[in-house]
């Protein structure tokens, strides 16, 4: 498996002595050595674990250089030159592998190359010597770690703390920071909200971990993550809204209209300023921030109106959270007020604070770095969000449809406000806060309009994507191809906005579900931010924006290889279209004439089975015969050369109902017998890397190919009939009525591997998305009016 | 769901006072203050993460006393008496609970009824307020611990770091250690061990970690876990010996002896004395010794010969492997020499040890403790062995057969040996162990013999249960009653023997596969244990022996509850004998008189079916028309009062095979349709108990009724048929002559339910446990001469 590496960066043979011996790990009078005894000297220094000199020489006799010599008795001996072979031998040693198991003596470097880990090519000198120590030390180890990360986790650098300043290695910070002095303190945030409408604004639980060392002589950046699951999570996924209803005519909508609730100024603070004295109780949810916390970047958590410790209603999606997730930026750049507690009588100031903020998170967390951003406001230097939303209607309806998030059939804006409401778990507020909660969860439902599913100015307002030109900091997107719980159309369309801004931006595509991808084999990714926080926040300049191409997607063949990209949009690939037959193939020359139809049960056949919905998706995308039956398939003949779908497919369908009403869903599927990927990471050595020194750990992984299937969803899309002439607005429709619809399926990247099938399959009820009818209906489609047309490179 | 608690030490007023004005929680002038005052005081100074009077005192809004008034308002009038149910409104919410989600505030007792938590019937004085607060820091919290622990994981006793000495509360060690400088420190201790043949004696690596108070001036008692996992596991189950071969004649047995390696005796320290300067780099494994650590028990970790760091040879079982173990006792007792570094330069002392050493782990690291045990080693008090194996026999072999522990098949003392000889990691080990750990492989195959699977004297070396008149220390062993990895005869064997012995010995048996207890919401073992371990290691009068019953037994219905016995045997119950009849039942009165036959097929349609092992005895024991075929089935009609079979059911079989040998395997399975315990428990609340401050975390769970099963298996065995005369020894056989087994089965306690039936089943070929002949044998069974006996009460 290839540990491919984008972090390393190039640096001048001066610099690396520079470096190494101001992290005392090359001593002054190096050039005094001899080739011998500075290997010797190094060695000994990269195995932090040995605390003397005594205790390092003895740990001399575990390695070996060669098949019948330890390390011990080469280096009793004087040489001219140090072999690769001998010097990698040892060096994979220290690297974490075994031989005998990994690698052998007699060819290490060809391990190397298999692994994607760099060599030099000669040792014949004390400064060749000390290159390759510094290329060693920066080389990612077994666990995914670089070396001297390793040798962090194993205390070198303990050395350092309490100096209170920041160390940085080839570009990237280290962890010379006192971990086990970490400050964690609460402070509460005043708000100018009034959501919980008591006549005071709105106070909003702020949890700080920062270094000890900072303060007025080190003023540090914060990581700042807004997530509205830190005070804890309600439960109430048995209070989901059932899906198991029949369609209604949706031109009963009446664009409910979205109000914010009333703005209280905030008063200032009544007395003199204070410092916090309370402890957080909560825990950072996110390695990559602990991680950078060892280097000196403070992480900051807040929950935003609603949570546990913070008044207010959570209105998800709404501006209100937005402004609340804002107002904590502001109190770090110094522009907003917070208290000591909750009686208000000291403010407390974020003195420690450079005034330079970065977000990061996934899920929710990535979506309100979204919000955050595109408000502008001042210290926001760069968001990292993580497979976030950027429209609310994206994530639970479409195209007039209400559509589930995958794994979350039945939830809506009011259950999920529901679950992030845990100022309800205190007693005090509950009392004060449950009345009115209700209230909100009563808005939540009947504007949200579950009813007829269309789009509104209620959703407009949880719509990020009209607000980007606010947008005034770098961005970095992250998302996996295979995430049908935020839908890749999230980052697609922001993705097409964001880079037209004048700002550095990058994308990472990953071939995970709704995951993180900061420990994979085949990336370096939380190396990439240690540059880019260091460059965006500490103003260093180690040419991090340059450091890696714009786009990087992880191939959905071989893990272990991404594709570098300018850009992710159709404009990668020529277009190209195909035409369904009446015998079920899918051709690019000639549509079939036939009209075809299925009926479609709606969630009948699926209860009874009581098997999963992702159970249900697999046997119906592979074309299992009980599950096929209510659908249209068209497929190709075996790719003969590999092409790659990239950006949105689209797909036009000319079809009537027997009802006057209707929902259709498409979808694109990969055929073909293969080991096809893990759907999520395997764990490679659970709790195998160190985030600091006793610091808290993180697991390598990597998608690693899994047993054989015989299908795998590139795409979908669901529409609804009634919106076949305006996405924004319903029209009626009579049954029997034949109406164009004109699907853009959700963006991919996908490799379609030689001897493989592409189909297009036509159906209606989903059974893990739409809402699942309990009466039939019949759809005919007309094939002379339908196709499908994508980009292919 | 029930939080039961046996760790809670009656106490008188006086000692209440004083422990609570040890720990700085009530104010010397406490007598001085108004009831409602010291309310207040007393529920601010819980809140432990408030760590200033003025953030204690906002905090008071948080709380509510009724479904009208928080506890801010309440505070502001003075009161002759605190009404239960306020108290308790706001006592639930200190322990972790949400009114409105778990509890109602118009009675706060009838929820804690529910979950047998303690409570007062009257707060009308400043002592009663007192007693009530006692109580309460002594009650356990939501997440299972006490909630003086969940003070302490809040940083509550961090005053205290530094100080070096002990605190007790009720009886038990608080947490008043400074976790943040815990010494994490490796020494090598020599052995008389030369088992790699080198004519060096055979050093163990040593890792201790210890409080940074420990030293000369405070010496602290050692937990010890002899882990041959420590050092890392070398994956090898792709190597498991194939099963799938025929039984061969068992009279090839030539008993192969165990020969002891050499011994050398170690020479003595060339320098002085010297101090350990190689830090950790493996962590501590266990939970329970986290947080005893945090309460100033050292927690010390060995892996023994032939593991990383160690020199010598893994010899799965043997006397060396006990020597091995039993050596880090004598260290620590100061009875045996250990140098600072592998070059043997300085002794390093334990100087730190009270000479107290208690024995921890599970499984393997259960065994070790056993091994250990029955040496008598001076200054081991106690053991607290769980899930351990007591004969290697019983572990990889029954009555003359292989049999694999479960969900491994093909793993033999070889396979284990080579998962732990983990030196081979190290390439300088790797260049000198090699050649020698192969002989070794050879020797645990060939001697182990896979070909006969008979008793031998080279497993009769490795049956701990010859040696229990050396047990000098008390005794606790822990194992599941659901263990078919190490099957419960394991533990049932050597507590018969154990609970002869003079030393206090205590029984746990949960309803667990191979799997810790230490964690559960229906008993809180971890208290106990550090209740036990003051007691015996720091010898503080705390009656932690008679605090609870002998025997404790989880229920297999309702898992809240658990059985108190004075032991565990068959003279808990009354024998019953049942017999089969010829149309397949299991009568109290009169045998079958048929002789009926099935026909085993091997592994044949199991590995055609591609299910899993554990797939297969489900269907197995339902009795799935499939699977069922190969054997004979007998079922009691519904039992219709509540029955437990308690201690070893005994089944005598009349058999005879179609081939001149054969394996019979017989099982008892419950049966009814009912919602029975999940197999391992569920998680509660992840990561949500803090073992010590900022130091490590674990996570509460429990057995939960789980969806419908069919039936349950309680107990099996196997038997060769070539050791129908002797256990020991095989015995020719023809084809068609039948002979007479007796079988014992597993050891069990199993309440067998209203409505529910017992079945015998009688088969051969058990796709997880036996071999898988490739040829078929016909059994026949005379029912006339076969029966079930077991004890019931």
């Amino acid at each position: 498996m290839k540990y491919n590496q984008y972090a390393y960066v190039e640096t001048p043979f001066e610099k690396q002595v520079a470096e190494l011996k101001a992290i005392n790990f090359l001593p002054d009078d190096y050039s005094s050595y001899s080739l011998t005894a500075l290997f010797a000297k190094l060695v000994q220094m990269t195995i932090a674990e040995a605390k003397s000199d005594e205790s390092k020489k003895a740990k001399m006799i575990e390695f070996a250089v060669s098949e019948n010599q330890t390390l011990a008795e080469y280096l009793q001996t004087e040489r001219e030159t140090i072999s690769v072979q001998e010097f990698y031998n040892v060096a994979l040693q220290l690297l974490g592998y075994h031989v005998g198991y990994d690698y052998d003596f007699s060819d290490p470097t060809a391990f190397m190359k298999k692994q994607a880990l760099p060599f030099v090519s000669k040792i014949g000198s004390i400064d060749e010597l000390i290159s390759a120590f510094y290329r060693l030390l920066n080389t990612r180890s077994k666990n995914g770690q670089l070396l001297i990360d390793v040798m962090a986790g194993k205390g070198y650098f303990t050395q350092f703390w309490g100096e209170g300043k920041f160390i940085f290695f080839n570009g990237k910070a280290l962890p010379v920071f006192d971990t086990n002095k970490v400050i964690r303190e609460v402070v509460y945030v005043e708000t100018d909200l009034d959501t919980d409408r008591d006549g005071q604004s709105d106070l909003i639980q702020v949890t700080v971990f920062r270094p000890a060392e900072s303060g007025k002589d080190l003023k540090v950046p914060a990581l700042y993550t807004a997530s509205p699951y830190f005070g804890g999570i309600i439960e109430n996924v048995a209070r989901n809204h059932s899906v198991d209803e029949n369609l209604t005519d949706a031109t009963v909508w009446t664009n409910p209209k979205y109000e914010h609730t009333q703005i209280v100024e905030a008063p200032h603070p009544a007395a003199g300023e204070g410092v916090s004295a309370e402890e957080a109780v909560h825990k950072s949810s996110y390695p990559l921030n602990e991680y950078l916390l060892a280097r000196g970047f403070a992480s900051v958590f807040a929950g935003g109106i609603g949570t546990r410790g913070s008044d207010g209603l959570r209105i998800t999606g709404a501006p209100e959270e937005t402004e609340s997730a804002k107002a904590v930026v502001e109190w770090l750049h110094g522009d907003r007020i917070a208290y000591t507690d909750r009686s208000k009588k000291h403010e407390v100031k974020a003195f420690w604070c450079n005034g330079n903020i970065g977000m990061t998170g996934r899920s929710y967390l990535g979506t309100l770095q979204i919000a955050v951003a595109t408000t502008g406001v001042a210290g926001l230097k760069t968001v990292v969000s993580e497979a976030a939303i950027s429209s609310w209607y994206d994530y639970y309806r479409e195209h007039g449809l209400v559509i589930a998030p995958e794994a979350c059939q039945g939830e809506d804006l009011d259950l999920l406000a529901e679950t992030c409401q845990s100022n309800l778990w205190d007693a005090g507020s509950y009392l004060k806060i449950k009345p009115k909660y209700e209230e909100m969860q009563k808005e939540l439902l009947e504007k949200g309009d579950r009813v007829t599913g269309q789009y509104s100015d209620y959703w407009e307002a949880r719509n990020y994507r009209h607000h980007t030109d606010g947008i005034k900091c770098s961005w970095i997107s992250v998302h996996g191809l295979n995430d049908w719980n935020v839908k890749p159309k999230n980052v697609y369309k922001i993705w097409q906005l964001v880079k037209t801004l004048p700002k550095d931006h990058h994308l990472f595509l990953h071939q995970g579900p709704h995951y993180n991808m900061n420990n994979l084999v085949s990336i370096d990714f939380t190396d990439l931010m240690n540059l880019w926080f260091v460059h965006e926040l500490l103003e260093i300049d180690n040419h991090a924006p340059e450091q890696w191409p714009t786009v990087m997607i992880q191939d959905n063949l071989e893990a272990d290889y991404w594709h570098e990209e300018a850009d992710w949009s159709d404009e990668l690939g020529q277009e190209v279209v195909y035409y369904p037959t009446d015998e079920g193939e899918l051709f690019k020359d000639g549509n079939g004439k036939a009209k075809l139809s299925f009926t479609d049960v709606g969630g009948k056949e699926f209860k009874e089975a009581k098997i999963s919905e992702s159970d249900w998706e697999y046997k119906f995308i592979c074309g299992d015969e009980k599950w096929a039956k209510p659908s249209l398939r068209f497929t190709t003949d075996e790719f003969i050369r590999p092409v790659t779908l990239v950006g949105r497919p689209e797909v036009t369908i000319t079809v009537a109902g027997s009802l006057p009403k209707g929902q259709i869903s498409v979808a694109l599927v990969e055929l073909g017998d293969r080991k096809r990927l893990t759907p999520t990471p395997k764990f490679l050595m659970r709790g195998g890397q160190e985030l600091g020194y006793r610091f808290g750990t993180d697991t390598l992984q990597e998608f690693v190919p899994d047993k054989l299937t015989h299908a795998k969803l590139i795409s979908k899309s669901h529409m609804n009939l009634q919106n076949y002439a305006d996405m924004h607005k319903p029209s009626k429709i009579e049954a029997g009525q034949f109406v164009e619809l004109n699907f853009k399926l959700q963006p991919t990247y996908y490799r379609m591997p030689v001897g493989s099938k592409l189909a297009l399959i036509i159906y209606s009820t989903d059974q893990g998305m739409t809402k699942r009818p309990l009466e039939d209906e019949t759809y005919t489609i007309d094939l002379a009016k339908t196709e499908l047309r994508f980009y292919q490179k």
